[in-house]
């Protein structure tokens, strides 16, 4: 639809029922000003938690089915209430469920996939004129019931709405004001980026940088949908944009560096080393669906080796309890666990045409007397993961190596 | 559906994470002992409140569209998580919403009406041996909008429910152990009821006992369906069974004693005495949707009357403006607003084959010294406005002169 923009307001935004008056003023001005809007919200900040936790009270892992009603209901409060803020600024708002909105999920509930946006409704009430104002984050399966598309699954709603409604573009209002070459508050001179491409922030996304779910930029790539990420407190800010790889981009070598804490790594000691015992091994955590990020294999020694892995830390207790299931079958003999480590990573599209980065990372770490106990690269990033204690100092000092904090000359050949 | 039955959980029963788990402890050893089981809930105590109170910030008038997605997220919540603390126990349990659970109103936003249930789902489940646990006072438009069927409407599902799905039974489990013969606050010796006609409790709902709703009870009486109100907190509780008049039943000339303070009497004064003037007053309160209660006409004089009327307190302000309104069409002089008045009203079946209960009651006030300002009556009750002040006094001094305190002797006749 022409000249229809989607807005998604995040758990912060709409935390209060100040911020929502707030947001509405933003929305109601935006719609005068002859837009075709469709906001998208997240739960008022801290719901979701709650709900979560007075059912975790009820028992350890209580359904999926069930925890997908009970989530969703936060965020139809919170649509409910923006709606009701902007028909009291004279606008013809309507709120909208995911069922209501045609938001066709899977059935794998608290992780659903959109399948198909059913717009027909959306479509008429949009050329009605109204703002409609959606409860992100959720849809409804084949039989009717209600599934979640997993944390931040509200970004995804979003995306996915600009692509099925053919929006000009995807804006993501949240509490930060864009993208930043490294977290603020560990880099105090870390600088906002104005743009980013979708492999960056995919990357990003993936390694640690918190501002956009990983599945919202990939269906934001996928369909070559623009996302514009900003602050909605501050009206001046103008963002990052997210959108694809173009010449007037930004073309640093590093356009980031990010951190993750939550990180654990397993060593298993001692299995045997025959074809397939690393396949016996990352199966078994695969069909537990649990992700496995970096691994390492050790030269063997007398027909036994050791292999370490990382994954995300909550999912440590369940591969220990995966290896000790298959301890005969692969033959180990010793269990190592160690939760403080951190995964330190850059990022950048220009890597993809300079050597030597890798190289300059890991001598600024040497230089502080970091050690690196496990290395992953791809194209646009580099990736070790070092003992959790020095995280920060590794952070800053990287930020500082590669001058993330000034802006880097454009290369655009411009005529 | 054979040895089925609904059962429906207040607010306050389900008030807080221990009490959801005690009420599915109780439905859990119902399920155990043999019974199919739909279990109805209201939202957490306090939480419709609480919603409704937020929109009410935003502003004065909500949409009631947006109301009704607003309020119906309460009933969400606490269906899914007495779902969740059944399966803790081990209970195949389900949480459906209203529009799983197939219930299907008119387009009457804060008040629909239920059209139809489609039962398909739910007896397919059912079947399957599930607890099926149900969002209340919700349901779906024909444009798949939520709509909710008004304050206590939970009550309404339940026995709508049953109805449909031809349940053995409906109880209606709340804080207090039954109907009494008047509220055991006012009247330390009110004794509970065992069994009330439809009639009866339709008169008692509608005059003030707030045990259930009248839609509930009207729904019951229509089709038939025995409701059991009882307390959720002991378990001892036999409760108070509602329904068709039989001569089993307890034939008392007075069943009850209720008091309604919420109400308000306008004294229009001066206006023209010729035909189509009260026609013009109330057919101008009817069309803004406000229910006239009493009526009073003055003798004429000179050509002109007063005409006095009472209405729910909450509707009084929008009542004078809509005299004001009329006034010159009417002619009227004088509008007088009296709020501090009180409906005291007894109810009982049996006053049909008794004559002198009216005089017995106006007997009784006026030994009190306690003016009468306004009556009605039906087949089963007779209503007196009097002034607020006197109101618990007479509650009492009438519970105590038709002796309500004692059981009655049965009138049945056993061979």
């Amino acid at each position: 639809m022409e000249n229809l923009i989607v807005l998604k307001y995040g758990g912060t935004s709409v935390g209060t029922l100040d911020r929502i008056k707030n947001v509405a003023e933003k929305v109601a001005k935006l719609h005068r000003s002859g837009k075709n809007i469709v906001v998208v919200v997240s739960a008022m900040a801290g719901e979701t938690d709650k709900l979560l936790g007075m059912a975790e009270k009820l028992i350890d892992k209580p359904a999926r089915r069930e925890i997908d009603l009970l989530l969703s209901s936060g965020e139809r409060i919170s649509c409910a209430l923006l709606s009701i803020a902007l028909q009291a600024l004279g606008c013809p708002a309507e709120a909208m469920t995911g069922r209501q909105i045609g938001m066709h999920t899977d059935d794998a509930h608290t992780r659903a996939r959109i399948i198909h946006i059913d717009t027909t409704k959306t479509l008429k009430k949009l050329k009605e004129n109204k703002i409609l104002v959606v409860a992100g984050f959720q849809g409804i399966n084949e039989d009717g019931d209600v599934t979640t598309l997993g944390r931040g699954g509200s970004d995804t709603s979003a995306v996915a709405l600009a692509v099925a409604l053919k929006a000009e573009q995807c804006e993501i209002l949240t509490d930060v004001d864009g993208v930043f070459t490294a977290d603020p508050n560990i880099v105090p001179n870390a600088r906002k980026l104005d743009m980013v491409s979708f492999d960056e922030m995919l990357e990003m996304a993936s390694l640690g940088a918190k501002v956009l779910q990983i599945r919202c930029v990939e269906f934001a790539k996928k369909y070559n949908m623009p996302l514009l990420v900003r602050s909605s407190f501050e009206d001046q800010s103008k963002g990052t944009l997210i959108c694809k790889e173009n010449k007037d981009m930004e073309q640093p070598i590093v356009s980031g560096v990010m951190r993750d804490d939550k990180q654990a790594k397993i060593t298993v000691k001692g299995v045997v080393d025959k074809p397939g015992i690393a396949s016996e091994i990352f199966t078994a955590l695969g069909n537990a669906g649990l992700s496995v990020d970096m691994i390492i294999q050790n030269i063997s020694a007398e027909g036994h080796t050791d292999i370490s892995f990382t994954l995300a830390s909550v999912d440590c207790d369940e591969a220990i309890a995966i290896m000790e299931a298959i301890t005969d079958k692969i033959g180990l003999k010793e269990i190592l666990v160690d939760r403080k480590i951190s995964k330190i990573s850059i990022v950048g599209a220009g890597m993809r045409s300079h050597s030597g980065v890798a190289a300059k990372m890991f001598q600024t770490l040497s230089a502080e007397k970091i050690n690196i106990l496990m290395i992953s690269t791809s194209e646009i990033k580099v990736s070790c993961i070092i003992e959790q204690k020095h995280s920060k100092l590794a952070v800053q000092q990287l930020h500082s190596a590669f001058n993330l904090e000034k802006k880097p000359r454009r290369i655009t050949k411009k005529q």
